[in-house]
């Protein structure tokens, strides 16, 4: 154990040394939760789901972006996927709740962005969707568009996300591994008083319990007091929310996206999607009165797919009992406490509007507390 | 009794041959409900909210519009006032609903457009309060926008709605006389198979229930049967949903904006939004599968005012008790159920998208059926 | 149409004359809506669906009673039915709700009585619900109870309602006919300012909306200014909210059950219950604040049961898809308001507490008002 | 620290040897969250607020019991609390909910009990309601009943709690210390494989934030990854959920009971409440899907008092701000955190039904495992 840390903290060391990349919190030992992880850890591990990220970084006041989550490779209007939200603190803009809660569907891609883009990636998405093959007589969309706000780095009053941004990242959305940190969405995020950003991660039921996989992907913008799998690095290194000598607003926001191959219909993905706060509770987030804190979850079980239009009134599908589900919670809580941690382990120092600058999460002093912690 | 009908007939024969205008329904001698109007019948007798209209007509296919509402003539960033939103059934992208929910207020314009011009009145909104003298550092908006469906007159694909007209309808609002029927945001909507549009009407409670005035603007944009005041027209005209001989989808939807002056929090005003679908119930609506049927309450009472920031942490107010609210109950479900007909009985003819035509509400038929059914 | 009206009143004034009884509305040839009822316009047209009722008539004072509604005729806990909750005003003490809305699912008869005996009414159903054979290791019961406060007429203080009276009106459900009027958990409650009660209606749907059927029971205790089918009787016989010569609160409350055959899903059931608040709303409810209005639907289709236990984790069921909801909720908002209207018809005065009186709605009157808006 | 570390667990042998008492988890050194707590750090540190607890121990079988929190000593019927309910997971039997929503108060004694006995705690409240003096024409109670489920241990079948048993608990509340563990309510609970119980705890919030004193009582009986301030003891142990090896269902309920003297409303009380599950998921706990997990929260804010008649038509009162809720919601998560650790550490071993035994946390074990992860 003890070599290990040694070996890992040298590890840092060099990797910072060079400038080379941050590595994911459970490549330091960290092991968030007592479920398996999917193939590589992430939301995509989830059989058809895809991200894609435009990244801006101009100037020094331009620190956005957009992040494109797709449900799967086909055509999302045509065949749309059954979908809940859950709003934890409702401080924010997302687009496109309240039709998900009514049909139980999803029919767009889900776009993040920042606070003041909402509006502009709603115009893309609907863009995208009048324009794809087979949608030419389509005259309504629900565009899903969540955000946080990155105005802290970004110049966010000049709007800079333009639509080509969002086309670009539904673009450019694909399988497997998925970038992390000041990326996307989450390029001028800020988490705990550190450089937020991207973070996602996965869990994978045994066989016993269906076999399903959970992905979960964040956005991470929000304040409290951190915990990094238990071990409170925010109270050690005097970085909290309510500490007396700083001032911390705790406010920000992190949307949050849940995604399942389990046959869950709306009803369940609402009760998976409430879990994910739970998770977020796990690394020391309240929910702050300014946060904007969205959950939406959703299957991409294939006999779950609801068509646009069908000779058929009815449609069979089969549905996981309530009794099953208990598993399916703790993938969730479990997968979204790691995505936000990949987040702040992954995300990198930044300097931004008006000389600005945040820390990335200081990997050594935190690895040491893993350490003195026994986490690691 | 007789002899008034006649030259009710009279007159709408002559308005008809000349071209002129239709009239309010409560100007042919219909009175819904108990309660007695405001001064106007409208939403701007509630001090202070002022309405704007953008009316779109365009070669032969464009039949579209907005139509902005404004709680007070002040900043609206600045001062929020206390709101709330009723889903009735949520098949429609209003935004700004689920910060409403969380925070209890409304903190920018209301703007009513069609369903793909959602985004783009965000951006007019956003822009508008970040532009609004005070807003400097202000980087965060809650534009709250709703939407109904006009894709049948209108080449809604074409998304003519621009910035510039949302703009036009905000600095356009006014007190007083509202423009009915086809304007603003109901140029292009149809209602139980008739033209529909923008219909507004207010009551006035007695001073033995503290003399409160509440107002309603709907944008109507659905169907069923319709009944006036109890009337059944619908049926009579054979014209309603589930009549076998034509194919009335039902669908469309209703956008319904109820404002009041009255001391009551967003836990009543949600308790009020909720009344107003029973109002539209009335009217023969059944808020069909299809349809976005949202209601947006709000208070104009200045001591209810959330100032956007403030010196105290606590603010005094005093709140109408749970004990006073149905009379507001009744008033909202009489103030919308005549707003409605009057959106029907102001709209007139209209030929659109594809030369398809819409009928206004036949009013010398109308008029008999109230007579046959002595409604007048 | 002139001769069957004065042989309606001739008919009327024989009954009452004879001090027999009053005819449902239907039989006075009102017809509500445009859809035709099933078999006998009853909830339990709905194939399952039984009703029974124990009524309570002691001395001066005892004015109360039980209804019961159950799903279906076999084990309601180990083959639960789909059901959802609508609160239309939630000044009311039903029990139950929460676990119906997370699990989507209904597991007791579904009993209506007076406020303060929904304690007892919760004890009735668990021990009934343990003692079912097959239930021996159930410890864990969501008994679903309604009231309305019959305090007007009923010495409600004196807690009357013993579990016996639950049982019995749990034994004594059937198929076929239900009483209405003063009957069960409607014996004491008014209505409207007249004497309230039970009433019960149907709907079918025509084979191209898949043939299914909707019925709705009802139990009336509430105000504002009573409709019948369109016609302003409250105002006409100056009886109604806000009418400032009478003191009338409009405050009671009013239990509606939804049940079908179709095969719709907890989602799409709290949808349809949603609907039943504008069927009442037609009658000339207002949800007072007073009021306690909850909706509880259920589906009775056999393929939607949901087994206590089972080895499948997933179950296989057809789901009617959302497009094809509109019928169904037309159904029940048309099945709602005669409904309400039955309970008004069928009750007969009442003389209770302290010797107040209620009157039944006058038929004689009504039925003048009915012919001279043509309504019959 | 390593001195204090041997002198606790000296400490510990002793009181275990002795049978006597276990320790609050405090008192063994370990300091949940940053905030400080109240005085005795118990719900009762909010001035006012009495608990009382009337624990049935008879025989091999009966290990249940009633907990009864009143939110102020005068005629809470009277002078009603501004109240909110938050829903973690509704697989439970919770009266009272829809109307504290609905009315936005709280009317009664709050009282917690197993999952059968809710009827019977119901119709004691409403006796203790109708018998207040001051009470004599109320005519309609919202009793407010919680549980959960301690059918392992007890013969819930048996439903061995009396009315009497509650109106017990409601006599006996009494503010200062609380006793937790094995107590009331939480006689016969089971908590992450562990005995669970009653537990409490408070947070006492800085002038700058406004001297707030937040309380929280639990009663707990649920499942998941026990963690204690973030040492994985449920891992450790090999004692949880998924843990392949053991079949632990994750089932059973929290009930949350959370009380403030800050001047907030239903809706911030709401959102409050929210916060309790973020503080249960620190615990491990995830809302299975047989979990019943309920918030209740209420002011006792002496201005907010809702009277139940009143000369005036408003209430004039100052309502904290929703800026400054956020330092409420840490105070809520973190109270609930240790208010859990509490009823774990204050469990002691106890056998019931049948002969079952559940063991009480091993507080030997632990404290080595929060020494072995430096967390005393």
């Amino acid at each position: 154990m003890r070599l290990t840390f040694i070996l890992i903290l040298l590890m840092v060391m060099y990797t910072q040394a060079w400038g080379q990349g941050r590595k994911r919190v459970r490549e330091y030992g960290v092991k968030v939760g007592v479920l398996p992880t999917g193939k590589y850890n992430t939301i995509t591990d989830v059989a058809g789901v895809t991200v894609g990220h435009t990244t801006l970084l101009e100037g020094e006041h331009i620190r956005t972006g957009v992040t494109a989550i797709l449900p799967h490779e086909g055509n999302v209007f045509q065949q749309k996927v059954p979908a809940a939200v859950h709003v934890g603190n409702g401080f924010g803009k997302l687009a496109g709740s309240t039709q998900i809660k009514e049909l139980g569907n999803l029919e767009s891609p889900i776009i993040l962005t920042n606070t003041l883009g909402v509006g502009t990636a709603m115009n893309a998405v609907v863009g995208y969707t009048l324009q794809q093959a087979g949608n030419e007589q389509v005259q309504s969309v629900n565009a899903v568009v969540g955000e946080t706000n990155d105005g802290y780095l970004n110049d966010i009053r000049g709007r800079h996300v333009r639509e080509e941004h969002v086309l670009q990242a539904i673009q450019q959305a694909k399988t497997g591994a998925v970038q992390e940190g000041n990326v996307g969405a989450g390029t001028g995020t800020v988490c705990f008083g550190w450089k937020g950003g991207i973070g996602t991660s996965s869990r994978k039921l045994p066989e016993s319990a269906g076999a399903y996989t959970v992905g979960v992907l964040v956005q991470t913008n929000y304040g409290g007091v951190l915990q990094v799998n238990g071990v409170p690095v925010g109270k050690e290194l005097d970085q909290y929310f309510m500490n007396q000598q700083i001032k911390d607003s705790a406010d920000g926001s992190c949307m949050i996206i849940v995604a399942t191959d389990a046959p869950v219909d709306a009803r369940n993905l609402e009760r998976m999607a409430m879990r994910a706060m739970m998770g977020l509770a796990k690394t020391g987030g309240i929910a702050s009165n300014g946060s904007g804190d969205y959950v939406i979850a959703f299957s991409t079980n294939p006999e779950l797919r609801v068509p646009y239009t069908s000779e058929e009134k009815t449609q069979a599908i089969p549905i996981l009992r309530n009794d099953e589900m208990s598993p399916l919670f703790m993938a969730v809580i479990e997968a979204t406490e790691e995505a936000v941690l990949n987040s702040l382990f992954m995300a990198e120092d930044m300097t931004g509007k008006e000389g600005r600058k945040v820390e990335a999460l200081p990997l050594k002093k935190v690895l040491k507390l893993l350490k003195k912690y026994n986490a690691i």
